[in-house]
């Protein structure tokens, strides 16, 4: 019998049953001030009006409105200072007051005020909750807090909120031609390309990572490495190794452990994953190709974070013309590295081995299980890292 | 005489005075273990072919391929041991093979071989430099580290590189009005929303921090907290208190410290700007409204950041259709944000003392000082926060 893969998953499958195996994050208090990049736990509603008092718009005389009226450059008008009330930006309007009037319409002349210019009531004002009324709903469970968002909140002086905890992913590299920067590079061996992909993507996604280091091909190896991610990590990624070689120690590890739910994902590249299920938590075996680990980690990784944190992901596209033809396997969804210039998305086709491929790229093409071909110039999405 | 700015800079002319006060930071050597979202000082090229021995691209059998020609899933052939040698995705070729041929087309059968396919000379093998090839200019001075430039310096075994130092500017916020956190509301206060906003943005970008509270209206306290900020920073920012009302706190501290070079820039929002050089730093003065701060954070602040690192910012920016027409002033810089909805760019228009204003929006759009109109329907560059 010819050896292979048997039924690869669909992409859509392979997510299904990763997000089958994880659950929502539980929350935390936290201070404001440590709440950059964290996914809020629950919606959050206005408790005070902002402004909760009138203010002044501009630096100049909070005045009535009336008794400026026919001020102007050619006719200016003297106020007196109990009519004329000097303030500044920001600053709360006298209860009498209604307007006010841009200091630069204004010169002070033996203790009253010239003025060249009239105002209407209500102008240069802020109104009480005209940025927040109390009772609004501010920001949604699930907002990442970007400075924005947290200037609303500091708004409202809290203090604290509740935020998802973070999330802890393991990961180690596999394969006995891994090679760690402290060691020698010999033939056949290459250095370890992975962690440092994998790892620091973790990171600029807030997580907290633990890295495992390399395990030679090795089942014993594995398996301890895989029992020390899932006892300090919400899941565990690893790469290399789950191909169709002779000893695909990754799937026997998995298989002793606990259960393999897919071996191999209808995508390219990206085919070799293993997805499955130790002591209730999940282990995703990435390919050991650095282009095929990153776009794995794009495509599988990243909607499982935002499962897991509850988080809508802001994703930012451009749309861009194709520079050439590309044909494209029916069955498999691809991930295609484009570089962009100006208006125009350049496929970078090095192949998955390269790590070169995703360096030298903007973003990518997701084309999906049933196109075939995508023509060149047609109008393509793509989706920026 | 009427009081005013006087002559306000333009956004160019603010620009280039500020970067004649910094120069590029200097260079340390950092571990690849924490280079990422670093700066590269300088170009680096390669020093080793990736990969730099021939690989099997595949799991299966390494081959002649003239031993293969001829055999089809109707025609299979059988090879010797010696002629076929079973290999993994990423190993090296033996040296008298030149192809692999995939392990899903052949069958072990009683010490033999049989194949079910054909492979040309070169098929599914990864050649010596084929992904980086020695010599060639990897990364360039000025790139931002992200996972997948730290993945092409790993490839090369370069366990250290040469990195700007970190940039550290200094905060504070000023003004009676304002209040930390800690303290209760009260009529005509203001909790301090500029510290969150511009202390988290300046994290986003990498840069470290010096946060110093929040300084009353009183002259020699704003003076201290800016010779504090020099002391310990590359630059200062401050926030508050550069209008034109009575007493301008800020401008008389700078004064008496250094020199004031530019008093209003003509942006808006965000004309009440200061910037100061004392003790050879510079000083930057932020309005104290929270949406002008912000949007000059963007204009002034991220461009200054850009070339004391001497990094080339990647500017995300999406075309848009403008929602409604927009009425802006000749002779000054707009900074317009606006809520995307698919391809319509809406404006934001709550005014610059608003927190949601930014919050609510996507990105911007930058009107310069010569257009007065932009049209309904027109076609707009959004630049994504």
């Amino acid at each position: 019998m010819k050896q292979g893969f048997g039924k690869l998953a669909s992409l859509k499958e392979a997510i299904e049953i990763m997000h089958s195996l994880v659950k929502e994050k539980d929350n935390e208090s936290i201070k404001l001030d440590n709440a950059l990049n964290r996914v809020l736990a629950g919606d959050v509603t206005a408790k005070i009006d902002v402004p909760h008092f009138r203010r002044a718009a501009m630096d100049g005389f909070a005045v009535r409105a009336e008794t400026t009226f026919g001020a102007s450059n050619a006719n200016p008008k003297e106020l007196d200072k109990e009519d004329c009330i000097e303030t500044v930006t920001g600053a709360l309007l006298p209860e009498n007051m209604d307007s006010v009037l841009m200091v630069e319409y204004t010169e002070k002349n033996n203790g009253k005020i010239k003025i060249y210019k009239a105002v209407t009531p209500g102008e240069n004002i802020v109104n009480i909750g005209s940025d927040i009324k109390r009772g609004d709903l501010l920001l949604k469970k699930g907002n990442v807090l970007n400075p924005r968002f947290i200037g609303v909140l500091a708004s409202q002086g809290m203090k604290e909120i509740s935020a998802k905890k973070k999330l802890v992913i393991a990961y180690f590299s596999t394969g006995n031609e891994i090679l760690s920067l402290n060691e020698k590079l010999e033939q056949g061996k290459v250095y370890d390309i992975n962690s440092f992909t994998i790892k620091n993507s973790i990171i600029n996604e807030k997580c907290d990572v633990i890295s495992l280091g390399i395990a030679k091909d090795d089942k014993e190896e594995i398996k301890n490495k895989i029992l020390e991610g899932i006892g300090k990590a919400d899941f565990l990624l690893l790469s290399g190794g789950s191909s169709l070689g002779e000893k695909d120690f990754m799937l026997e590890a998995v298989k002793e452990l606990g259960e393999v739910l897919v071996h191999g994902i209808a995508v390219k590249p990206g085919k070799p994953v293993l997805i499955g299920k130790v002591k209730e938590k999940l282990v995703l075996g990435l390919p050991g190709y650095p282009t095929s680990a990153l776009s794995n980690f794009y495509i599988l990784v990243l909607p499982l974070i935002d499962k897991i944190l509850g988080l809508k992901r802001e994703i930012k596209t451009v749309k861009a013309r194709l520079s050439k033809k590309i044909v494209s396997t029916v069955g498999r969804y691809e991930f295609l590295a484009v570089k962009l210039d100006n208006d125009t998305a350049i496929p970078i086709q090095k192949g998955s081995s390269a790590i070169t491929t995703l360096a030298e790229a903007d973003g990518f093409i997701e084309i999906d299980e049933n196109t075939e071909v995508l023509e060149k110039d047609s109008s393509v999405c793509v989706r920026l890292f």
